[in-house]
């Protein structure tokens, strides 16, 4: 499948910098990032340059690389490696991709290490950085993989609605939620995607719209209020968004607002997906409640591209993600199969960490 | 009750001006709007300068003597009421109380010329001008008494939830929605009001948060799309609205948004009220099927402040209300009594057209 979207890009060898679509800026304005070193990531981590469960992952593995440059011995490759694992996985807390990527990075220098601990520190960083694009492939691989799982799910002639961008700038392939939209749309099907414009940081509007312009799909963007209306018009075949951390028993963190489309779905009988590869369950946690949610800075509810919407000094809530429970999700696609009214048994069963 | 935010007020005599708040320019600049002849009321109506829609009643009963200034005989009088009524009732489709005071206004006119056809035009106007103000006065008075009716919903020490601006910017008074609170707020209640922002025009961070934090009550501005998370984690005790058009069977159009959030408060077992006075009903249309719903610009959801949002050219969805059917709301708290569980049966005993 033709993937024009380059989300993230390695540039060099083990010396070379993690180079990244600047996503704060989209659509306005196409303009990439150099990360030279982990400070730098964690900055565009933080402030959404960078963003997506599966692209955060992707870019922490690689700032693991940037983490070693500087690292004269396999000892002080090895510390500098826990020391950027450590650092990197507070830049963002409820996406679970970020401590995944992350522990396979320090599993890989654990590993080297004990293998090869006479070695070349030249040596370790290449492993790291072959590490690093072997995680960037695999999802690359996953993104295609749901796309195939899904594809079927979307009716031609039918309608989706999605929040949030789960599609390839959430990703280092196609996406998660989007792909099963690209397989469709390659496989020569008519549809229309509802696009939840989604606040407050406005990725559907400002990327998922875009992204299917770009790839010639027919997008309409809503405010994310509309999809209540939408749905009781008849308009919804289905709902497809991605997700940040998926529980044992099956429920999901995902962006702010996914909560509230699940049970607007539910209501009106149209089925409900998640689309997500394996990385992105935690097996660890029971349920979503135990999955923290980050609350965001009160600034981007109350203004907007630096105008103010609302009164001056105004108290504000504003979390990141909420958690839809496992009851509300017809089924998970993941990279291996459809998960249909996933539970702690199926989960189990069928997703391996 | 106190009453700082004077949202409309005729200047003057029988020719006199209908001076607004600009509702647009808020919160950042207070500034008002003078509307000298009917022309400027309708683009004020139409570009929502002044909007809600008790106000946009009253705004319409004062247009008519805006449209009668020039008129020389009973019969140029005459004529000129129809004229506006004619060209004022096409500025918005949905809020019926529009339609409501210019029939008010029609029938004064009417009347007035069969008692007085051989009257000066000037005792004419005069006879209009008394009777724009005495909706006027009346609407102060509802709004008050729909804060009385629904101050014992709002629990000391608990949270409301409401969406759009219902308050005394939608009114001539305090406000249909946010009067209850207003009443419980003077009764010395502490509670906490939630406010959607509401898109695409922002009127509940734009307005409602400003009124709101004006009165010094306290207010949590939250993004449309956490409602459902606020409900899951049982930080909202019930949920108040305004209303544009009730059919005769309960069925609510309202601001977009409002059909989600009275089905989020089902899911979850919230109250959710309506509060609106009788001149928000239709008794003339059976079910909110047929209540005309207003599609907007599509640049008010993919542009903000003259900033694009999505990518040009983007196409979107865009109506400026929803319907939320009578068996979600808990109760419609009018001028008159709370109709709980509002069907035909009660809204026919209890409201009186």
């Amino acid at each position: 499948m033709n993937m024009p979207i380059e989300t993230l890009k390695w540039i060099g060898d083990t010396d070379g910098t993690l180079e990244l679509i600047d996503q704060r800026l989209l659509p306005a304005q196409s303009q990439t990032l150099q990360c030279h070193n982990p400070e730098q990531l964690f900055e565009a981590i933080q402030t959404l340059a960078v963003r997506g469960a599966p692209a955060i992952g992707v870019a922490a593995a690689f700032g693991v690389c940037l983490g070693v440059r500087s690292a004269n011995t396999v000892l002080d490759v090895m510390k500098s490696v826990n020391e950027t694992c450590d650092y990197l996985a507070a830049s963002r807390p409820t996406a679970v991709n970020l401590f995944w990527a992350l522990d396979r990075m320090r599993k890989r220098a654990a590993d080297f290490a004990e293998q090869n601990p006479e070695d070349l520190a030249a040596v370790f960083k290449e492993a790291l950085l072959v590490e690093a694009c072997a995680i960037q492939v695999e999802d690359q691989k996953m993104c295609l993989a749901i796309g195939q799982n899904g594809e079927s799910l979307i009716p031609d002639g039918g309608a989706v609605l999605t929040h949030c961008n789960a599609g390839a700038l959430a990703t280092a392939g196609i996406g998660t939620a989007l792909a099963p939209m690209y397989a469709a749309h390659q496989n020569g099907k008519k549809f229309r995607v509802f696009v939840d414009e989604t606040r407050p940081l406005l990725q559907g509007a400002r990327l998922t719209a875009w992204e299917l312009t770009q790839a010639g799909i027919d997008a309409v963007l809503v405010c994310d209020n509309m999809a209540a209306s939408l749905m009781q018009a008849g308009k919804v075949d289905l709902v497809i968004t991605g997700a940040d951390r998926i529980a044992a028993n099956g429920d999901a963190a995902n962006k702010i607002g996914t909560l509230g489309v699940s049970i607007l779905a539910k209501h009106y009988g149209v089925p409900f997906y998640i689309a997500a590869p394996s990385s992105t369950f935690d097996l660890s946690i029971e349920s979503g409640a135990q999955i923290p949610i980050e609350q965001r800075n009160a600034d981007e509810v109350s203004n907007f591209g630096g105008t103010a919407t609302a009164p001056e000094g105004i108290n504000v809530y504003n979390p990141a993600f909420d958690v839809t429970p496992a009851e509300y999700i017809t089924a998970i696609i993941t990279e291996n199969r459809v998960i249909e009214s996933p539970d702690k048994q199926k989960i189990e069963q069928f997703v391996k960490p």
